[in-house]
């Protein structure tokens, strides 16, 4: 039962746009070999933005899994380049929901997948909101949904997507200490 | 501001033994095209299995992220062949952690990374537990962690893997009402 390994060997089986693909081998203290197939991701962040009255989520399509319509806290990806988690997420924040905030805190880190991604996700609380126009470039298709707070229950039901859910989890555990 | 969207086509551009990629076209409504990469996955389910003294985790090595040592709630990938989600999860709580539950509930569906992957998680609530011999087959480098309920916070700001926070939130909310 050791879970010491070290990385051995590894090859990128696929380049994408987004991510890429990468089978690697591990070997145990113990001698046992592992071979792992392993999307490679730069990571992305999310926010739970809350005022007195409602958090705002949004509600985008997400072709890839078929849902025209998913429920979501707002979030984006990591530049490659390297660029600070904090600044992505107040940046995503403005861009998504045309707001900033006086208010940063990280909430949790966690691997959105961690069987076969190494996908990293930041997530941030983030108050004492403003207005700040958006920039509509990319996101013409994200709807801003500002959902009562006195509905949170609701909005945790209807939520399928891991990283809001636990966000709002975590926005309603907050709430009620 | 549409989110009706319909594929327009799609070819596989890597085949693994896990899950394969492929690369998609879909035209919205409105008359846009939008391409994607997105990760094929068979789908997976994780259970919150726990009695009156504590939550049944494991900790495991997940190479793919380089983390020797991650705090799971029990978990495991459905089988290609469309097995149905309930009896891979009886399947998954016998393998990793020797047990049987009288009680099985779904707790919540949703996707661990929409974004690019199109993998459906099934978290269960599996209760009225008793021992049934696990199979180590697959499973030696998986650690069973009684956890006990009052200090399930505690488990909750250890864990680092999104299935699993979502699982214990959602206990943690069900254990205060």
């Amino acid at each position: 039962m050791s879970s010491e390994f070290e990385r051995t060997g590894g090859e990128e089986v696929y380049e994408g746009k987004i991510f890429s693909v990468w089978r690697e081998t591990f070997r145990h203290e113990d001698g046992d070999e592992a071979t792992r197939e392993t999307v490679r991701h730069p990571g992305a962040v999310g926010m739970v933005a809350y005022d007195d009255e409602v958090v705002w989520l949004v509600r985008q399509p997400r072709e890839s899994v078929g849902m025209g319509d998913l429920l979501e806290i707002p979030a984006g990806k990591l530049d490659e380049g390297g660029e600070d988690p904090l600044q992505t997420a107040q940046r995503e924040l403005a861009e998504e929901i045309g707001k900033a905030a006086g208010h940063w805190e990280l909430l949790h880190e966690f691997f959105t997948t961690p069987g076969f991604a190494d996908e990293r996700f930041f997530l941030y609380l983030a108050t004492d909101l403003s207005d700040r126009s958006a920039d509509p470039g990319e996101n013409e298709r994200i709807e801003i949904v500002p959902w009562p707070l006195s509905r949170l229950h609701e909005a945790i039901a209807a939520c399928h997507d891991a990283k809001s859910l636990i966000g709002l989890l975590l926005l309603a555990q907050r709430l009620r200490t």
